[in-house]
């Protein structure tokens, strides 16, 4: 396949630069970027004349199964929300229902441009056959705690570890993760087991860091200590991936930087819970990564990464008053390589280079009314972070397979979930 | 004119409310709002099923000419970016330039749902004549300041008294407003010369506000006072719209609230120069007027004012921990009613209600790919507010003429001006 004519968006060291390249895609991997390539005969071509391809947003922190609760509650704290609204009506979800809820969730994510997400969430088998026949990128997991009592618990372990067993080996699109909840609603012995998990089958670990001021409390009471420090006492070593970190403090970047870990940064989530900002700037600063995510369709109104991508870039303005902030380039690397490197996926997605999969989308920028606000584009970057949205995409390409084209989802019966 | 079965926003007492309701214009009036009305013979009926039918947005302060500088910088804050980037570029911009940027800019907001601008800048005739043609709703002037000197100055008066005297009398679409740039850019004198002006000529004030911290200091040594003081000194009596209004302070509020005047809140603008948050809350809280704009494009992104609806919710999480903050209903009246009352349009425009102007918009949330991120659509308030954008409106129609339909702009020639 070829994608020819196209803005591309590359890498080059720490810049991000839009280049007129031509990318030959063999298989699922990168085979070829030059200035120019010709058509080998029979071969597939997108012409991406006027438009942006560049590497898919990657989804770092998500409960994608929350479709189903989306716009059911406005204005809650976190713990409110997960107390009074959230946890009962998990309580009563159905195998069903998180199957669809799911399905409703990779169109979306599909169709805004999202090739590899993260997965936070239960009913785990059902998200993993809906991933599986959509045949997009992700991580899943079974999510662990022990705040309702040792069985519970325990069921809970039984059954990541059944879901990680029963994977099928020869499926390069699904990785996992050990996922305690929280360092507030995980005791030690949940979190010594997720260490034991994690080295036992080579797995990062993801898990709620510091989003909300109450956790700092929390933290302390159950384990008589800081966030930063109950991680070093039981994830040293392991890669780690931390979602929010909104309440970061000095003291806890200092041994953090100490550990293999990086921030699944969730603007949107943070702000409709009244968690205040992230201080990206100041972790990026410090060299911690920071990717972006979009949290659940409870709190963070959509999965629609370009959304993402827009509110992370304008909220440092709201804490860093006249001072030097991140620009839309660093925002365009949180969604993409960065995110890559928080999921371990460096190697095989996050950018444009060759050797790489194919995981790319094609953006409409052409001078049409529906991009009037990008007009006159003369700062592509700058328009795809803060005017682009996910209905600019309209070509979605995960490991060389098409998966979007011209808006048209192709792997599922778009009419058929949307009605359900 | 008839819309029939769409979900209508209406205004009952405080609260927003979503009905299935018919309405019927006649001429450039609403006249009926039933539940059920009748086609008249040879009556224009629009099919608003599964549509939201709402009062056309309002945007309270934009440089409707600035589309030009779109994307042309990033990052600074609001001092080096009039001084260095902005007022260098305006003083090379030409009378064609304005009219043609204008064009871009009216084709932005009438396809994305805004009926009513109040701009905030200079070679005023050409803007005036885009509008004229355009035929949505405008409040314009000519803006006045003298920090640059006595005769530029004296100029600035003369082109504004000129704009007005020559303004059409039987245009009741375009009305005016006395506009100094900001108490930091205009003496005592220009003051006083607004004052006798909007007197005169009864109009209100439009001025920048305490839009960044820097400001609070510049009128200190200019004036000697608090900017809300010298607002009382020279204005006091007289209504006056406030551009911005990011740093009142708790002494402020106190005089304004002896004051006619509310605030035109344009969080995109703020948080890209670094102007952290307004506490729009409060403001409301304290029973000030809010209302919504976007600023102009070099500094505020476009002027789709969904997306400044969006940000407006979204970032009082920013500085409201755990607390109660504006919501999904204060958010659309900020956008609609209370921008009508603040331009003193409210017998005109802001609501749908028999008897004003139809400036109303229809927006399509119905179960298609593109409004994925909407379903399951169970708060359509929400919806509007937090997952769509000015995409998704497909029909604009002011003063009781169609101006958009089914995404077909009618007054503009679409592809000259983007073309341009």
């Amino acid at each position: 396949m070829l994608i020819k004519n196209g803005n591309v968006i590359i890498f080059e060291n720490d810049d991000v630069k839009v280049k007129k390249l031509d990318i030959r895609i063999n298989g699922d991997t990168i085979e070829e970027i030059e200035e120019k390539l010709d058509e080998k005969t029979g071969e597939k071509v997108i012409d991406a004349t006027d438009k942006v391809v560049m590497p898919g947003l990657i989804n770092t922190h998500a409960h994608i199964a929350m479709s189903i609760f989306r716009g059911t509650f406005e204005g809650c704290d976190l713990y409110t929300w997960l107390n009074e609204k959230i946890w009962p009506m998990e309580a009563k979800l159905t195998e069903e229902q998180v199957y669809d809820a799911t399905m409703l969730s990779i169109l979306e994510m599909l169709s805004t441009g999202t090739t590899c997400v993260n997965d936070h969430y239960f009913f785990s088998k059902q998200i993993r056959k809906a991933l599986e026949e959509s045949k997009m990128r992700a991580v899943i997991t079974r999510v662990l705690m022990d705040n309702d009592g040792k069985e519970a618990s325990e069921n809970r372990i039984n059954e990541f570890v059944d879901l990680y067993e029963s994977r099928d080996r020869n499926n390069d699109l699904i990785t996992y993760t050990v996922s305690p909840h929280g360092l507030y609603t995980c005791s030690g012995e949940v979190l010594t087991k997720s260490r034991e998990l994690a080295l036992k089958y080579n797995l990062p670990i993801h898990v709620h860091f510091l989003e909300s001021i109450n956790e700092i409390e929390s933290i302390k009471e159950l384990h008589g200590d800081t966030g930063a420090n109950v991680l070093k006492k039981y994830f040293d070593g392991l890669h780690i991936i931390l979602a929010h970190g909104v309440k970061i403090s000095d003291e806890d970047i200092k041994v953090l930087k100490t550990l293999d870990c990086g921030i699944a940064h969730c603007p949107i989530s943070n702000l409709r819970l009244g968690c205040k900002i992230a201080d990206t700037t100041k972790y990026l600063d410090e060299g911690l990564n920071v990717a972006l995510g979009t949290d659940g369709q409870g709190s963070g109104n959509n999965l629609d990464m370009f959304e993402a991508m827009k509110i992370a870039g304008l909220i440092q303005g709201g804490i860093h008053e006249n001072e030097k902030r991140i620009n839309a380039k660093d925002v365009i690397k949180m969604a993409t390589i960065n995110g890559a490197k928080l999921l371990g996926l460096e190697n095989k997605t996050g950018s444009i280079e060759v050797g790489k999969k194919a995981d790319i989308i094609i953006v409409d920028i052409s001078d049409e009314l529906d991009n009037v606000k990008m007009l006159p584009n003369v700062d592509i970057v700058s328009n795809l972070v803060y005017n682009a949205d996910g209905k600019n995409v309209d070509t979605t390409i995960v490991n060389g397979q098409v998966l979007m084209e011209n808006r048209n989802v192709k792997v599922i019966d778009t009419n058929k979930v949307v009605k359900k």
